[in-house]
């Protein structure tokens, strides 16, 4: 079985937890909190030296990045695809999920929001202000992109999910949990609810995780 | 010909100037002046609704994302291949590449360095700081990669260039702009070596682009 080392609260653990519910992969979680450090402990430095989460072992195999894990499990277990057949329509997909995996999600991980307050000093509001800033001009590049695509509807491209509705939905929860208002984007939210409707993205949501406080 | 939005000194763009160059493929340029607000006109929001660069257009496909870029590029024109055959080694390359493209160079951006700046009220040894920990956390990750990847040598993965060493090449030159310590990252700067004596690399620096200033 595979092993998913994992924080309840991380986006990037969420898509990977997306991917594996979507292709029925079953994982053994090991859970790392790292808002109190587990991260930083010698032994996972030795799984990851980038001490982020999410690692995914697959038998020998040790992976880690999330797009890159989305990317292996999906080259490697392909059914159902999380990208479409046409070169052109899964470099939009991938586009479309790097918006969040690449622009916004690493400007508000834990690292960076202690770097802003313990080392630069920023006050409470505007760590917020931060995050909102980031996340929402992450949301409304994705409204922008859904409504000038014609395959997006329900999903942001055709009629299943794909990497582009994985990162959709890592870059709604955490304007969520921020407080963020998502009602200038529609077509976001329309995309989410219908993902959320999903076992498969509903239960990989932070809030499911047995680690979740 | 392919038509490619591009600033001399964006990171991404560089990397996609690597792939068209690795692959021989010809490109129109049209150059935005990223600190001058050029991505901010209309015309260029309609074409990349996220206002940033490169956008590349291949026939009827505008293209977005570096990373989605290079992953198109792969898939269209193959020859020869940025990502290995198996899929846990390509798994390796797409994750030490993200270390560059999702987790480090998102921070150090022109939007980035202006919201903390103008909004926030960084000083410049501050903005400096910031700039100098990411690159440098993210060399650190790269370095520690290498050590333990056995077929590290020259490039990062194998005996050819893959998007592993287009992201080490866009971590280590800004890293260099910004007066970074690169002496900590031995590995790192072998494989910045090799490449750097590649044509298709040297020509796609910023330094060698018509808009350098």
């Amino acid at each position: 079985m595979m092993k998913l080392y994992t924080y309840y609260r991380s986006q990037a653990s969420f898509r990977v937890r997306i991917a594996l519910n979507l292709k029925g992969l079953a994982h053994d979680d090991t859970y790392l909190h790292l808002e109190k450090g587990d991260q930083f402990a010698a032994d996972y430095r030795a799984v990851n030296p980038q001490m982020v989460v999410p690692t995914l072992i697959d038998g020998d195999t040790r992976l880690f990045q999330s797009l890159a894990i989305l990317e292996y499990l999906d080259e490697k277990y392909p059914n159902p695809p999380l990208l479409p057949a046409d070169a052109a329509a899964r470099a939009w997909v991938r586009g479309f999920a790097l918006i969040n995996i690449a622009d916004s999600h690493p400007l508000v991980v834990p690292r960076i929001r202690h770097y802003l307050t313990d080392d630069l000093g920023l006050s409470p509001d505007q760590m917020t202000g931060w995050i909102k800033h980031w996340i929402g001009a992450g949301l409304a590049a994705m409204e922008e992109l859904l409504a000038d695509h014609r395959e997006s509807g329900g999903f942001c491209h055709g009629d299943a999910p794909t990497l582009a509705d994985i990162g959709l939905v890592t870059q709604v929860t955490p304007a969520r949990t921020f407080g963020a208002d998502t009602s200038p984007y529609p077509r976001v939210m329309r995309v989410y609810d219908t993902c959320m409707a999903i076992p498969a993205f509903a239960d990989a949501h932070p809030s499911k995780q047995p680690d979740a406080e």
